[in-house]
């Protein structure tokens, strides 16, 4: 058994302790020390990340090459040569994880104290699996100029910028416009780091199956960040036909309650021209993917056809229990870490940026992230495919290599590349 | 010989090396990967700085404490008492080192890239000498008000917010509006921390020559970020008189042509009533303080009172030759690392972040910056207290403990504490 393979999968009682069962314990009337005495407390308190120096500073010789008066040559040559920031500072391997605290995990707008747990996870996931740098930028501002503008005061420390857990549809003139002003890779990870993980796995379902992608037609519950992010990256790899659908019904050229995004999803996906509900939707299709939080019938799974895929993928309860639409699929996946299949998002961010950053790109195009995803895909060989094993672990240490040099070599060919 | 001993000098071979002697080499027609080779290049490559996660990321298990789903169950607390994010974000023990790279070291307005060798060095003595994490966040705006809400957008992120290399003096009203505004500690390192060290070695100079603040009468040169705040500090501190010059002669009430941080400094200086030069305001002065970059003639510093202290601290260039002026002061003191007696703010910046931070102070109040001067005085015993040694070594490893008590008990007693 390898590593990965024994660390892949927590235990449903591991998991209901850790989501549901523990409840905080009474305090008295003075403050106590440590008010939780869970291990989820335990383990955050004083925080999950640090800052370390990479440099010796043991005498003044040291102190005055890494400080005063050695450093003023370094400022001087960047101030001659800007473009040597990235080879003399640590902004070129460093990326601010950043968010206004308004979509935080299923918890919503909890602001931006509250969501530094989070975007600290988000730091320490970077560095463990990317070997990039990270800091987490919790905004107090909701604002979409002033969360703009400050991103874009903030980009001379940073390689780059991932995006986490701001609101819909906010979220996507936020990154529209970081993406145009700026010169470094700007990353939604709630829509394309899900987007990228969930086509490996769609890949490799359709593999399995024996289909292609264009003789699929998929039907896409949710159409928030995630819903949009998926439904568009999978009409990018060629899928056969897509509906998304939000908590109004599916999307389509008619509808005229639809925000500008969704407006231009409903003109791109939908050749088949439906209309109604997801139960509507579902009869007959070949996969379905949830990213909404609402509930699926069995029923509806049952309807759909033979060898159906189902990525029931809201967290911590799936659009349907997995068991459930066993019965019917072909191949199941979620959220979840303790059930086979889990689509999660590491598997692409540390992989993404550390590409991106390797090569200095300018940006993130959406070919870089189908290389991504076709890399995460390929990691699986046809003698480990199964319907239980469709994406590699998180733990598989050749992922973000493989991920990484994916994402370098397509931007490369793409001329986003500096180096 | 302590280590502090050892390593509080820097050779004059070595410094000017560092400052003067080397220059680029020569770059052919393709782009090196180290077009610099010298020593302070070399150590630069990559930066001075990472981040680490402080918390173990072997398994599945591990990740469902530090990440998703567990991590919700911390941020659930916050967001219904934020308080707990001191007690389980790493945000407690983080500065922000924040610039706009107009005022950098004596390069002057280089620019935010240009200022994060700096800012990094910055944040790695933060770290090294006083346990506190800091990210270094060059700004890319000079606008006060734009500066003013990025840093209010980044608060809730950190614990402090260091302003570093900011130009006067637009320096005073974005430190002014950010005490304001925010309630965490937001200290100007050019200003506190130089005024801390330098009020320090003036504590030592007068206990050494056997004489009160009260019975000196001191000049300082410069009236920039530095210049206003050590003369104010020597003030609060209770000097016997002061007059500041700025580049057009010495302030007083009667002046016109001052800004009005420059003007109310004149208003609550200067009790002599002395207009004129520099050079007339030495006549018989018991203190001369350099903080303007223009040089000082030997006739000048020979014209003051016997037992007379020169702190001549514009780097690299003092404003007078220690060696010369020594011919005629009792103590001299530079801030550069070749000659005894350096005036380094690293001796206050890491102990009173670490004071501040350990409290959760709200603020710095003035009565914090006067007891960490005191605690850096304090620190040189009579026996070892000379002409030549006014200061502990920044190696010395008393320091910053000492600075952060004397500044935790300090915010204590003025009820800026909050734990």
């Amino acid at each position: 058994m390898t590593i990965a393979e024994s660390a892949e999968t927590l235990t449903e009682t591991q998991f209901t302790e850790l989501t549901e069962a523990l409840t905080p314990e009474q305090e008295g009337d003075s403050e106590p020390i440590r008010p939780f005495a869970e291990p989820v407390f335990e383990l955050h308190l004083g925080g999950k990340l640090e800052t370390r120096s990479t440099v010796p500073l043991r005498d003044a010789a040291d102190l005055s090459l890494a400080y005063t008066p050695g450093v003023a040559r370094v400022c001087t040559a960047i101030a001659e040569r800007p473009e040597l920031a990235h080879r003399y500072t640590w902004a070129a391997n460093t990326v601010a994880v950043v968010t206004d605290g308004t979509a935080v995990l299923g918890l919503g707008d909890i602001g931006p104290a509250a969501s530094l747990p989070v975007m600290e996870g988000k730091a320490v996931l970077f560095k463990e699996f990317g070997g990039v740098d990270a800091v987490p930028i919790a905004l107090a501002t909701t604002d979409v100029d002033e969360l703009v503008t400050t991103v874009r005061h903030l980009a001379p420390s940073f390689g780059g910028i991932n995006l986490e857990d701001i609101a819909a549809p906010r979220c996507f003139e936020i990154e529209d416009r970081l993406r145009a002003e700026l010169d470094i890779p700007v990353f939604h990870d709630d829509q394309h780091g899900t987007a990228i993980v969930a086509l490996a796995a769609l890949r490799n379902a359709a593999r399995l199956t024996g289909r292609p992608l264009s003789e699929l037609r998929a039907v896409v519950a949710g159409a928030g960040a995630s819903g949009i992010a998926v439904s568009t990256i999978l009409l990018e790899a060629g899928i056969g036909d897509l509906v998304a659908a939000d908590s109004k019904g599916l999307l389509h050229r008619d509808r005229t309650d639809l925000h500008p995004v969704k407006a231009a999803l409903a003109a791109r996906s939908n050749k088949a021209g439906l209309s109604g509900t997801l139960a509507d939707a579902l009869k007959g299709a070949d996969v379905f993917v949830g990213l909404s939080g609402a509930q699926v019938g069995e029923e509806a799974i049952a309807s759909m056809a033979p060898g159906a895929i189902v990525f029931a993928l809201s967290n911590p309860t799936p659009e349907i229990d997995p068991a459930i639409a066993r019965k019917y699929a072909a191949v199941v996946a979620t959220g979840r870490s303790d059930f086979p299949n889990q689509i999660n998002n590491v598997l692409a961010f540390p992989g993404v940026f550390r590409g991106a950053l390797d090569v200095r790109a300018r940006t993130v195009t959406e070919g870089m992230k189908l290389a991504a995803a076709t890399a995460i895909a390929d990691l699986v060989g046809d003698q480990e495919l199964t319907a239980d094993f469709i994406v590699p672990s998180p733990f598989d240490p050749r992922v973000a290599p493989a991920v990484a040099a994916a994402v370098a070599a397509e931007a490369r060919a793409a001329h986003v590349a500096r180096v």
